[in-house]
């Protein structure tokens, strides 16, 4: 009876912490917001480039700014060369037709690749909203172009049909918003760019789409005073319809990037070369050249199923996600070769996901000992450890040093996807000597990166 | 030495009344400003319906409206017939090329009808801006398809070129603008299509452009408490660089319609069929059947000059201004026919110009003895007055009738353009009759109208 | 039954001329044909210049001849500022829509004009049939753009619709055809052109649409060798369908220009200023700067209906007939300007039409004392002749002088559509002085050209 | 001196032969060619199928006829869906831009995948010529669209750049050509098709580009009597710029096909499943479904690199040539993945070309003991035979069984790219076992295919 007395009790204080703990809009505040779970489990997401710029579909999706500001000799010529001289960059917009967009296949193929979660840009500099945005009338893809709300599509498509967390990128900065420009040229003192576009559209994005990701991007310049950010962030995590799944990234002004938010992308591309104080994301595209798709691209510019396993197993390593990039045509194509690469890593991690989802990282294995290229990372097993080592190149002489002392007796290794464990042994007493299997090529348990599983480790 | 102080505090008082009596933003107020002087006195104004419909340039400028919420069935089997199925309203914007337009030549061309000011249509119900407005962007005619300033570049034309008064016409209204649906749906308690996109407009139509008319429209559904009109018109009167010279019509909301502004428009092609209390206009348009170009005109949709001269008559007589409507091509073109009306009234108007411009109504001719088909102005001249009858239709008996008893013993007829007076008598005592001359064709004044001017009639 | 015999024997004979006497395809023979009566009687055609041109619509139907071989400056900017660097003339094929193409309409509109004949130009030297000719695959209206048998359409509308009848322009040289240039590379040594292009268009057009007028253009840098006009002509006048009603005009080489064919067009606008030996025919055009639709088309290049009427005048009293030519635009419609000239023209025509169709030629008036700007023609009425003056200008003094000594007794002078007989007398017994009468303008027979009739002349 | 003279004498009589022996146009003639070395010897060919149908790139080359003859429910949706209803396959030419064509880039490419000639659709059955062909005037690409000789720029860039000999395809038959139907109409009484298009273009295609294959298509429906196919070959081989080196196919007529010509195409993707007793070609290609780009290809629809090698060691195993075909975009690019096959074919052939270019069929493998999934082929060394085994799988168990007793004292067994020779011995004395090699995977000499080559073989 009493024991009951404090059961309620205890639900009660719960109850009461939820209903009144709120987030303030600061980032001391903000900061304190534990990371949804799922995101750090997760790992992998795909990232899609999508929007005006996909019709001419050249260089990337600064097209516009490297056209009009930076006049770049390339994208000058190519305009000259292929539209009459009154062109405008809005006048693209009209020839983005998505075709043969197709979220229901997107969404298999999306699964297919083990990813767990997927982040469209809704709205990239340009502008142009992806959704029927009331604060981008005509210029979005319901009114001019596809005439179809392609956030919504997808969103429902991976809904429907997988267990992918749906999310959001959003530009808060745009090239040639008027407003935008004002405000600037106002040094700021105005907002109106923030509160009739920028704002607008988050929560539209928010409140329609319940995206678990809101990954904003275009910050760099003002503050996040500026953008009102973490208003609207204590809106997120207070009171939206996602405020307990979602995460966001860290840019919301140039004050936050690298040092607020669910997880922190610090730059494009970024990688830590070690393991990293805060849950980051290496947000990567698999054309080394470009974020959107290219007319142009030639193979030499993807990145082989080598190089990206490596980045991969890399990134999850030092601790982040890695975010994969992707750009449709301005059909709504995913074009052969990246899907090639998506399915390639789905097979791959189909064989060796346990190395990567829901894992840790373990070692950065920088000492002079340990073979180099290959990855680490960890999981609890029970009450004891598992160790995952991810050979991204296969050892010159079949052996596979790790400088640890990290065995015990009963310490058993084995390359995941083969039955056999393998051999190991002392190496100098100072490191750990693994015996590669030689297979014929049909017995290989995958073709690019082998992952060595090792159990019984001594704890560290 | 008396005298001289009262003067100076005569003077004094008015500097003060110009300095601090302001209008305020109320329509008791607001309607106490006087009308300027110009704008009674230029009777003949021109109104140019120019947007995204002229590419269409199909039935008119509710194109989009009886497309996708009337669904009027000749529109549908158009877009049906002649677009591929997701091709967009906005779509269109792109193929509006403006490609002839030249501004100089209608400049030259308005000088040569006769007009005396100019209203061109800056925003219809569409909401596509033909200036650059930064409340509109990629929705203009600077960032989508003619890729320039159309307002400004006419502004500068017709203040270059003629002593012509430029005016803007702008919708309030918006079909379909999501800030406006918004507006409507939430019962007109916000009005953040007016804060974000009506007003900034307005303002920015006349700080930049500094136009003698802002013909407001497409005020219908809402009060001018939702439109903020007074206010807007208090700063247009008071502080605008047009505050001295601006008239503005009476649409600024349903509660002003007919009641308030510098002249009545009340409804479209409005002809009070009298003298009218107010200072009014009647807009009409050459192309009986639309505003804008049409593709399909035929040469029976247009009015005939007799037709147009028998509208201003009338118009004028009654006390009104008159905006003809001519609808330029997507290409920037006034078609010949619009061209030929236009010059046939500027031939007819140097002839005649005298019988319209700085004119007041006279007599409304409604008796049972005057003849019909004759409209009345009268003038001052020095200390007489000199009456007008402008002829649209020959008398029948070369006798033209006018039943007032008007004639004194010096009272003298002409026709404008003939040398001989012509001779007159008395009608049975009631009326004056007036002999028309029968001249040969290569002698008459003009072709269409002919004008009996009256001089040292009694004064009434 | 003699009688009998020689009726049979005659028939016979008949029978046998008919049977055998066949036009040999040399200029001798084919000149031996009469001419088909309604040619002459008709007077009044309407000429269409249609085709791929009409889409730039700019300058004329030599646009491509300009751009490419004589860069005109304003054609080469013209494409510069509007099309993208690698656009070509064939490119503007598949934006000739015909969209409000209506031939029912234009038919009744060439009815209401007063016009006799109608020629469509089927294809001009840009090569592009209005027809899906098998000899023009892929560069016809049928196959590309408009999508239609642009000349069937017009034929058979034509002829359930009028008493019209219908002709076909054609023209045997092309810009640009390779075959053609082949042919004068190899100094017409071959003729793969002709036989391969431009004879089997003719055949076609002549089989298919059964036109009553073949107008050929386009000879002029070759002989009539080249062309095998002369077998051609000898088919169309023995063998074809249309053999017994079908006319030609005289461009079927530069050895026949002005000297051989049914009528003669010699040059463009040709009038020779006298009566010409040979039936001819003016073929000219209501918008002095160009026989195809401009876009920038202004109403000072058009014709007034007063210039059109004197050119008919004069062409008819000269013995020709007058073609005059209207140029649609690339939607399929006749600009009202074209249109109300074309109505102008046939409210004339009806009440002046006696003195233009099917009457003769009869005075040139050059002497000193005939008033000029007055066309006369000629009429047998039973076994009288009559004559009309067609009077352009109204005779500065209200008097016509008419130089010539055939005034009779009973010689009656009357202004078509006056009721009352004007009064006329001898002038110094040299010439016939006719009084005009004044009337008010809306009791004048008609606004602009009037026309005396005079019966009862000495015959000449 | 004797010798002098006979010396002559000998020299004469082959320019007597040389002069006089002339190819009839007939097939028993025709057919005592003999086949020019080169292409027996190059084995692998690349394949372009470009053209109008590379715009919608739906479906494939036949996508005209689908829509319009067919009626593919499919196609006619899509046309339904994405163009106005009077859009007509002829429109899609000026869409064609050809924007990124880049021929030296395309030749490096095919130099890269070790292909030794290319064939390059010049005009498929749409009729519509990649160059600017006098018998085609507006339906080719320097007409409309590209504005390019696209033969003409990849015929130079090959030429300058590589040693790849260049080859047309060149369909006979055209779906559409009015000229072409008519013949049909006339039961190929009549033969104006051939004598104005098909022949013309051959013409010109072996005059201008003088290439080294001419591969014609679309012959099926008529013998090569109506083709005039006999006349074109034998002037082909006498007396055109290519005599010497020219190969063509058997497509000139359904009594050629399968049975003339200097190599055999038989079907598409004709495979004889066994050594054949004339030389022929596989002509397939890499996107499974089609042979032109399409916008909507994924990649199960794309051979595996994989299955490609077997394709290519099936085919050079059983004496044929292949020729792989990659459709480009209408924008001139060949896609990634497309470029991805090449290169690893070209990294494959840079290890393997020894067992593929020169080499003759050898062993069908088909007894009960021969493993399968190796393909043979043989070739001289010095005075012995070197046999090699394209092994496509990795034999289950590391052995390969070759049944036949060929073996001798001192065979040699290598892997080709492996250092150490194989160790094999005799398994149950009727067949050679050889044992494969452990590599790991960085040691392979490549990751798909691997060549066993047998020398001191016995000779059979």
């Amino acid at each position: 009876m009493v024991m009951m007395k404090s059961v309620v009790l205890v639900l009660l204080l719960q109850i009461y912490i939820v209903c009144t703990v709120r987030y303030q809009p600061n980032w001391d505040s903000l900061d304190t917001r534990p990371l949804p779970e799922w995101y750090d489990k997760s790992k992998i997401g795909i990232f899609l480039h999508w929007g005006v710029f996909s019709v001419p579909a050249f260089k990337g999706a600064w097209f516009w700014y490297e056209w009009k500001t930076q006049k770049d000799k390339d994208v000058v010529k190519f305009m000259e060369d292929n539209y009459p001289p009154d062109f405008t960059y809005a006048d693209f917009a009209s020839q983005f037709h998505a075709t043969f967009y197709n979220p229901d296949q997107w969404a298999d193929l999306f699964e297919a690749s083990g990813a767990k979660y997927v982040v469209l840009v809704t709205k990239h500099h340009e502008g142009f909203t992806l959704w029927p945005s009331a604060a981008s009338w005509n210029w979005n893809a319901y009114d001019v172009g596809p005439h179809k709300d392609l956030v919504g599509a997808l969103a429902d498509s991976i809904r429907n049909r997988t267990d992918i967390h749906f999310g959001v990128y959003h530009s808060l900065f745009e090239f040639y918003n008027p407003l935008y420009l004002q405000d600037v040229a106002n040094k700021h003192k105005t907002q109106d760019f923030v509160r009739n576009k920028a704002l607008p559209e988050l929560y539209e994005l928010v409140n329609r789409y319940k995206p678990d990701v809101v990954w904003s991007d275009g910050d760099w310049n003002e503050n996040s005073t500026y953008w009102n950010s973490t208003e609207f962030l204590a809106w997120l995590f207070n009171d939206s319809p996602v405020k307990d799944t979602v995460v966001t990234n860290d840019r919301w002004g140039k004050d936050a990037n690298c040092k607020h938010g669910s997880f922190w992308n610090c730059q494009d591309k970024f990688k830590p070369g070690k393991i990293f104080k805060h849950k980051w994301e290496n947000c990567m595209t698999v054309d080394k050249k470009a974020w959107t798709h290219r007319r142009q691209i030639q193979i030499e510019d993807v990145l082989t199923i080598e190089e990206l396993l490596a980045e991969i197993a890399e990134t999850v390593s030092y601790g982040g996600n890695i975010l994969i990039n992707v750009g449709p045509t301005a059909d709504g194509v995913i074009v052969p070769v990246f899907e090639e690469r998506l399915r390639q890593m789905g097979q791959w991690l189909k064989v060796n996901g346990e190395a990567i989802y829901e894992t840790q990282p373990w070692f950065e294995g920088t000492d002079n000992i340990t073979f180099h290229g290959v990855w680490y990372t960890t999981k609890k097993q029970g009450n004891s450890t598992v160790v995952y080592g991810i050979v991204t190149m296969w050892p010159q002489d079949n052996r596979l040093l790790l400088g640890l002392p990290v065995t015990t007796a009963t310490t058993r290794v084995t390359m995941i996807g083969v039955k056999e464990p393998l051999k190991w042994s002392l190496y100098k007493n100072i490191a750990m000597q693994i015996e590669f299997p030689l297979l014929p090529p049909n017995q290989m348990p995958c073709k690019w990166a082998w992952v060595i599983k090792m159990e019984n480790l001594k704890n560290q």
